[in-house]
């Protein structure tokens, strides 16, 4: 790394730590971050459950703060510990940690707003630097594989499904009274759709002969439709297993370059694949 | 194309423009169609909302006449622009696209018909049309023989689920009372479908506990019978995967012969392959 | 035939008039069976809707009468056309024919009967013996191989379900109170069907917090679980589809030995496999 | 055996009956102890049933001492006929063992204690031993080998619903009202899961028509993600099934060491795998 300008040695370890699970140190910091995301995701779900929140709102409000000073200091590490800081800023996991440091603060100014719940609940997303964890196990990445091999044919399958939830909703629609729940098209794709994937809530019920019929019709149907994406999923995850015999070393590379921050590198990897840093 | 019969000029081009999406022109053209059809079936879904249809009604009916005006506008174009004309109006498309201009037209004389709604509904099957973009990606027609190739085994298995269903909608009617919902045969075939499929509104549910055991049987029943639509068209899917690695060209020749109307033509296609015009 | 003891020429007509469908008039005879029995499987559904069996009782009576009618002359029919009575009648067609057909008669002596309904949907069965002309297709009976082979899989896994359902139910017992519904143990573990098989009716479900907590695990369990037997039906079909290549000629013989009346002849038979008896 | 310190000759044959079942006193241990199982496993849902109990209290009071005391009796000679009984003890069936038979004692001391019920559902789990029975037929630990080798996919799969459903869950709460049955966000989340696994209650349902549009995307989700877990399963199967051709000999040897205790010795074995003893 002599030849390139490196970091002063501090910054070094600090990206060491923060970008990377390979060190102790690493290991250590993303298990607190874990265990931090997931506390701050329980204290908004308790935060909505007025008994809890009457009783216990000051402990909650207190370890809000903790929380937030602990992602507001996170943050600032991972500003300075990197080269390229606006790379990072306005990558997907910059905004989302930017996203989940901010309500507290913001609390104060617009007071009393419900949008900042969504906000703070934004940081679940963060789990998801974590799966670099997961990765290990190797699985993740090939259930993604098969996923994306069969996006195509999900995609149209969803299209004749919405087809298909918009005509049948009509139908019902024309044939249903107010007084079943059918009172508008809109609310008739929505029973469509209920009844279509069997959720079947019954908040919405067929109470003609005729509907009751017609209803029946869309059940079996869509029990038939249900084993279009399986099949789709199955192939796809046959063919995958069988073709990257050969390929299937999965790089568990969790090192993300010091200079523009991009991850996935390959496990041999050197320099960076995005702009030829050396990791 | 010298050698035959050719159309004017205008009508050539015209025919392109509407039939086929090879040229630019062409594009355009079926990008405005799917946009128009898909406001055109808002517009249907809006007016039945009560609350939306009091504020704007006549905002809405502003809308229609547009779309009504388009679609007329396009129907004639059609007409025109093929040799064949009535081949092309007692087509299946030609027939959907003659239903879908005239509600606006017959609300005038048949008014207040709520059967008119339906007919608007019909111009969602235009949709389909458009399909020919899907087809690019090759996928659709792919999931088409598919499900084409397990019919037969699709057919008996919903004729099995049928009889289960009256032998089992009887047992329940005779098992359960009144009160509970299951008030004729029908009524109680239809919970047992509702039930068979994994809908389960719960509008009808047993009361008894030889109705509930009963029930139960028929879920786990259910359970595994969904199991066999998904068995087999997996099954297919994966032949269809092997069999085809040569064949594997999807056609994706968007051209409509401008004789006969046909389309599906192969990619190197320069007559009809049904009355054998040139292309 | 010579050599055997034979009919007597109008015996063997009949006999080849109704348990064959190989000539014109047995494919008539097969087809006016199952109108009828369809036509008396939806008079019982008729008549159990309160308002028709109201408006139109005398007429439906007449119906039955004929429809009885006709079974008895065939029920008759078919005991004289055969050379072993004894073993048609307590064959289990034999059974399904003559339970079919008493209803009417046993009516007027067990006045007011319910039972009589499900003799009556009993009916329904008789329609399998017309599946005969299903398997022309040869797709039933290779769905039935291949259930039949995963068979003792599928039982495992029942047994591992119901184990499953009954552990849960009783925890959820303990856990709900009987206000939600969970009144006792068995309608604890009908709850637990109801979701494990993600039906769902919603007539009882949990209302404190960790009752619910429980709920969702329970159900996201039996969504991991419905894979079990779509998979092991899924592979089964697969198998079934590659062994069977060589012996895939399903047998579509429709002939039932003149002597004891089985059926399921190989095409090529000259003798029935069961009795000797030349065909 | 002679070379080793056998047991005393009662010991053995007690041990013989009753940790083996290849003896027929041994397997009619075995059913006799399925029978008493089940039979105080129906004690337990019996006595839930407020009108059964009430009537038939005393009767069902002294079954229970049957019961109880037979089991005491089993737990005794289990451990007399074992060479090292606090192996025995202490093993996972020597605690459900005990935790089966002790609840009749205890609600002496803890009068009208609820959690004894519990105790006693934990007698379903001996069943489990009985399994040995179902092994014969060689399916059930197929399908445990299929599921083990999914299991670190089906994590990572239920670690994405999870995830998916707390930010779904959140967003719902935001949208809905507390009318709606959203009253906070874990209930929220119980909802989602609710819809996603398509089960469906209806007990909270949407009511705004963001919340019903939101709902609907929820269910389209859920019915594509239910693909996954049955694509993983089957592919595992059908590996399974290809794999281990060679290797299919399942071993159903039905012997415990009479030294340890373990179970599972090859069907070929004369010494334990775990401790050398003879077998």
């Amino acid at each position: 790394m002599k030849e390139h300008k490196v970091h002063s040695g501090w910054k070094n370890t600090l990206h060491e730590i923060i970008y990377e699970a390979d060190t102790p140190l690493g290991k250590i910091f993303d298990i607190t971050l874990f265990v931090l995301i997931i506390l701050s995701v329980l204290l908004v779900m308790l935060e909505s459950v007025d008994e809890i929140d009457e009783k216990y709102h000051s402990s909650l409000l207190v370890l809000e703060w903790v929380i937030t000073g602990f992602f507001t200091l996170e943050y600032i590490a991972r500003i300075i510990s990197i080269r390229k800081p606006w790379k990072y800023i306005f990558s997907f996991f910059g905004i989302i940690d930017f996203i989940s440091t901010i309500p507290l603060y913001l609390s104060y100014i617009l007071a009393g707003s419900q949008v900042l719940i969504a906000f703070r609940a934004f940081r679940l997303l963060r789990i998801f630097r974590i799966l670099k964890l997961v990765k290990y196990i190797g699985e993740a990445s090939q259930l993604q594989s098969a996923l994306k091999a069969s996006r195509a044919k999900i995609g149209v399958f969803i299209y004749v499904v919405l087809i298909l939830s918009v005509i049948m909703g009509t139908v019902m629609y024309l044939i249903e009274s107010d007084e079943a729940g059918f009172t508008s098209i809109p609310r008739s794709i929505y029973w469509t759709i209920v009844t279509l994937t069997t959720v079947g809530y019954g908040d919405i019920a067929p109470e003609t002969n005729l509907g009751q019929f017609f209803a029946t019709v869309i059940m079996i149907l869509g029990y038939g439709i249900i084993a279009v994406p399986t099949g789709i999923v199955t192939v796809e995850f046959s063919k995958f297993g069988k073709e990257k015999k050969g390929d299937n070393l999965v790089h568990t590379n969790t090192q993300a370059c010091p200079g523009c921050g991009v991850e996935g590198h390959r496990d041999d990897a050197t320099h960076c694949y995005n702009c030829g840093e050396p990791l």
